[in-house]
């Protein structure tokens, strides 16, 4: 996974992402970003964005980000992820860099943005979480 | 929130649940369960479930046990989730429980669970978040 | 580490758990406890447990719920804790172990109780971390 | 706690910090930062500073970036440590930053380097964690 049509292939290539509707525009040694337009049926009963599409948001963003730092072969171990306002908008934007990593893993922070239709932004979540090479047992 | 009817009404509710095809199957103060078929659309790159239906799942049952301590005014506040294997099989399952609740507060923790076609389990993900009730500022 | 006394050992040549007078009166599959009498030079400003000695209790427990699950090479990769009341008595109390190992990792889970001098135990934080044999590069 | 003096008063009250040998060097808008000379009793059985060592620095380093932004009457909810390597040297540098912060809570990010004797620091641990404003229930 060395450039970001390869990043695009792998998320065409995930039928949850397609179902999302999530879009990858950013990839690359200094993070990468998933944005995903906001429908109706992303929602919960408040009319925000539901809890899981965030926490999806940062599984995915954590996953790119790490991928852009080990290669395809990787395995997400694990994030940790804080609300921390109700997100209403257009739009998710979803931003993940490596904070660390070694050959064999990386640790990575994703904040999630919530953009309007002026186009201004509000964060509404942040995350961390690692990921690693897959190991042959 | 005061029957798993009331559980079940607020998970028709979220456009997001609906779209997953999550079904709640479980709720009262013993914990919640959720239950997601694994459609085909539910899936990554590889053929097991997405980590972020799994972090949906979490999100959503530690919400509900959540909910069923402190009444459905609530805001999860964040959770960590840890990944164990790849989730492949004809179901995830999703149990959740408040170990510590407060007035205030609540401290849950989650299984994850895929159950294969012969209805044998497999643990794929443990997750521990908070929700609290809703302050008006 | 197959036994309490191994384990005993262990904590004996950590010397900052003997700094802080930690002892280990339970190991095994079942899980490992650790005690930590309060003295006041453990205690943060207001008279409570300083949350660096709760934060210690639950990764030495993980630690050692992961050792018993995976032996002594092992290395703690992180953990989530969350802090639920003011810890205030007699001794600390953690418990924790393994809910899933593999025979490379193992996600643990611990509480940390607080004992009053009438042996009543409040919890006042939950924690869940995961450990790893150490591999060689 | 509006200034460093005042933040350095409220580390000197704190007893396990005095016992932790933890001084504070900076302290504001843009962060905190505590500073742990590693002395043979802060560490564990293979010579690297002990896992609680640096769990108390990221609990305590993130508790006064929180406190620099909402005062003094905070309380820690809990946080995410992840180790990144082992750590030796002759010092802990825990810098922590609010990332986001409403009147009542913070979220904050907090790096943990391990300095060498020739002024070298590699990143050792990251966490992220929240407080908020102690509540009269």
């Amino acid at each position: 996974m060395t450039s970001i049509d390869d990043a695009k292939a792998v998320l065409a290539a995930q039928p949850f992402s397609v179902l999302i509707g999530a879009e990858i525009t950013e990839y690359g040694p200094d993070g990468s970003t998933l944005e995903i337009p906001l429908r109706p049926d992303l929602l919960q009963q408040f009319g925000f964005a539901h809890g899981g599409v965030l926490s999806y948001a940062a599984d995915n963003a954590l996953t790119f980000a790490a991928g852009a730092a080990l290669g395809p072969s990787i395995v997400t171990t694990g994030f940790t992820i804080d609300y921390l306002r109700p997100a209403q908008g257009e739009l998710l934007r979803a931003t993940a860099k490596a904070v660390n990593a070694t050959r064999r893993q990386a640790l990575c922070r994703c904040e999630i943005y919530v953009v309007d239709s002026a186009g201004e932004s509000k964060l509404c979540a942040a995350a961390q979480g690692s990921a690693r090479l897959i190991e042959l047992n």
